[in-house]
């Protein structure tokens, strides 16, 4: 097949043009399903969730199935292609699952009824998932379906895979691509779960930090205290827990777990070079948040901190009487959620039990400590030299009238690494959110100008790929 | 009046022993009311508790009004004894309220569905409140009850005070006593909110801590982040505020306050000794509740410890994500609940002085840290050469056939302190808890043999202060 005529490819991008307001529906629909992988009692939603993703791939003429895994299942899709197909075969991962919305009280609408709203920069989306990553994920599938519509046929060959999981660190996902190798082999992996530079600039991403997470437990007497009766005596797993944890970083903000820094390598003269060639703005990164002063480790600069540099931070902490006015009681237990963000080299169950020693070396005696988690994957870097990364340059570059930015990224895809690891595939990365979507967080949101502009965005990536 | 013939406090005991089942049905009525003070929604139960003693004071024919304060009401009594009495004017003090129940499902049955069942010694009554403070009340009360009925009147001249906001520092009491300080003119105060030595040995606590409570909140920027997109620039006020109170004491215990101890007296080698004379084992009172290593201050012995030295405990401690799973998120504020207890000589807004000034000589830039609470009361020492002491320490003697201890407690009773400040009376404590009562925890409890006896020894107190 030859490269798709410039005139298919503008009939197709007008048919995305023309039916923008029913994409958004589309995306409203899987929004409204909260499929919260992290909390049990969503795993129900999670499945529907999954058959919303397959129904999508059904009707686009995908041979499609719900394929179970140890959790949330995966969704895997399959498309041949046009007959004479010379292009590489691409493997199109997302994931269906969302972060839990905690706090409520925050969220401005409910998490999950989203709503359509008008913002400084136009129309946005404000949902849970609204971009992350059940907005980027329906972006490309509703590229597929305009080329479906309006240009002939989805003109690649495509394996399609969306999981369950990555909000909880992907753990069943690698014995999934080990157990369906075969099944799954493909040139190029192809991820929109990644920021933009800015709303009029697109980017490829090419590095990732990794991950692991790890739940602290300090357990001290079998039962509450009266704090006045029993302190003095008795050890306080609250005081405990904050001595330990509030010690993860020095006063230059270095993480003092022993050994952490072995495997950390210095970015390079060239990537720093190319990072502060970006011109980015810790003062208005900060300023968009309702901060001044940077934090973190003394010494780099900030993408380099943001991108290049591990980091320990507390997600969550609670023991005790967390209600209204007083309670004078010592409690029995206290925990901790504690995530460290790796770079390329370390290996996060190394730095797991490289917690569990410096807990060790600071818990009281007569405490006793225990742990949940400790999943995660390492930091990984892309290739910037391929055939697939020219072909997202120029896609976006015709859509942008720009250049695409090569950028880092401070957030954890782990299926990167498993993709390389087990099916021997680079990952291009290109992604449609913005630093404020707020993912993670309450009014998570989405601009519909990105939304609209991924769509047309992988519209052309896929007629690039097709001409080989 | 001459003092009561024997063989009338017999008969009263007698009816008090009749009555025991009566007796205690009458505190489950009180029990049953969740006259919570910490928390708002429980204003109506408060209210409720209150006309509860109300209307036992109105039956045993005391001049009963529910008096307003700024916070949850007093209910205070007066009864003029008989004629010719020549005894002292006793102000009995008692609180309606109680600490809240949480943790809820620690509870091996509903909080305020109170339980009678079986223990390893006898018959105990479990629900919030058992003890502290509605148990004692209304053992007092029932004492009363009990002369009323079977002595041909309560022998005594009494003034009674029962409050509704012990637990949340008693802020209104001391306006209400300086308001009311006519009135409320008395020689002695009678007070049952301690402890026993232990279940065969009664006590007189001659000294106790005081405390001032405090939370701190820590905030950084303006919305919950990434950790991933954010982390390594953006500040972590829960890393910042376990660094902060993770700091509280050094690795020797001390709190490092500044100034925290320049007022802290040393207990005296006469107290010393007397302590010491008491055979306390902190193995055994730390194996109750399953702890084996001594926490706090280096150098010092158990009880000095527990009574003589100042603690910081954190009650409390929340931020970020706390359900299940992982949520890689920095959030937006941190909090902490903190009470220090406090030895005579301490000043508690002196102490919280020195808390903003710790708190803020550990602040990162960027942060801020904000305030709630503050209130408390100083530590307080009882003179032990009094004939109320000599009065109650008889009582008791004859009650359980040895001497009464003189102890300590580490806990706090602020009203004491108030009395000696604005009605310049002494308080005798004479308190029929014990340590494993659970008080301030689940499953709190009172076992029916001290509540039985401390009837009874309050029935014989009556009848020592009617001798004059």
């Amino acid at each position: 097949m030859p490269a798709p005529a410039t005139e298919t490819v503008e009939a197709v991008l007008r048919h995305a043009d023309a039916h923008l307001d029913q994409s958004r529906e589309t995306l409203f629909s899987l929004l409204r399903i909260p499929s919260i992988s992290a909390q049990d009692v969503h795993k129900g939603d999670c499945l529907h969730a999954a058959e919303w993703v397959r129904d999508r791939l059904v009707a686009l003429g995908f041979r499609t199935e719900i394929r179970p895994t140890a959790g949330h299942p995966v969704v895997l899709g399959h498309y041949d292609g046009p007959a004479d197909y010379k292009g590489p075969h691409v493997l199109f991962y997302g994931h269906y699952d969302v972060q839990p919305p905690e706090p409520l009280e925050l969220w401005s609408s409910p998490p999950f009824d989203p709503q359509l709203v008008d913002g400084p920069r136009g129309k946005r989306f404000v949902a849970r998932g609204a971009v992350d990553d059940k907005g980027q994920t329906t972006m490309f599938l509703e590229a597929l379906r305009a080329w479906h519509d309006a240009g002939g046929g989805i003109p690649a060959k495509l394996t399609v895979l969306i999981e369950g999981e990555e909000e909880v660190g992907s753990r069943n996902l690698e014995p999934f691509l080990v157990a369906n190798k075969a099944e799954l082999k493909s040139d190029v992996a192809l991820i929109s779960d990644s920021n933009m530079w800015d709303i009029d600039t697109p980017a490829l991403t090419t590095s990732l930090r990794g991950m692991t997470y790890v739940q602290l437990t300090v357990k001290a007497a079998k039962r509450d205290l009266h704090s006045g009766l029993y302190g003095g005596s008795a050890l306080n797993p609250i005081n405990a827990i904050t001595r330990i944890v509030g010690d993860l970083q020095d006063e230059n903000g270095r993480i003092q777990l022993p050994g952490f820094y072995d495997k950390v390598k210095p970015v390079s003269n060239a990537q720093r070079a190319q990072w502060d060639s970006l011109g980015f703005s810790e003062a208005a990164f900060l300023g968009d948040i309702g901060l001044t002063v940077p934090a973190g480790e003394k010494g780099y600069s900030a993408l380099e901190r943001l991108w290049a540099r591990p980091t320990a931070d507390i997600n969550g902490i609670w023991g005790g009487y967390t209600g209204q006015g007083a309670k004078t009681v010592i409690a029995a237990e206290a925990h901790a959620k504690i995530t460290f963000r790796l770079v390329p080299g370390q290996d996060p169950a190394e730095v797991v039990e490289q917690f569990k020693q410096f807990v060790a070396e600071r818990l009281p005696a007569g405490a006793t400590a225990e742990y949940e988690g400790g999943h995660g994957s390492p930091g990984v870097e892309v290739n910037t030299d391929s055939s697939w990364v020219r072909a997202a340059q120029t896609a976006l570059g015709e859509e942008y009238g720009k250049p695409a930015m090569l950028i880092g990224c401070g957030g954890s895809i782990p299926v990167v690494v498993s993709l390389k690891k087990v099916l021997g595939i680079d990952t291009l990365l290109m992604g449609f959110g913005l630093d404020d979507d707020q993912i993670h967080s309450p009014n998570e949101k989405f601009e519909q100008r990105c939304f609209h502009h991924g769509i047309r965005s992988h519209v052309r990536l896929l007629a690039k790929f097709a001409a080989g």
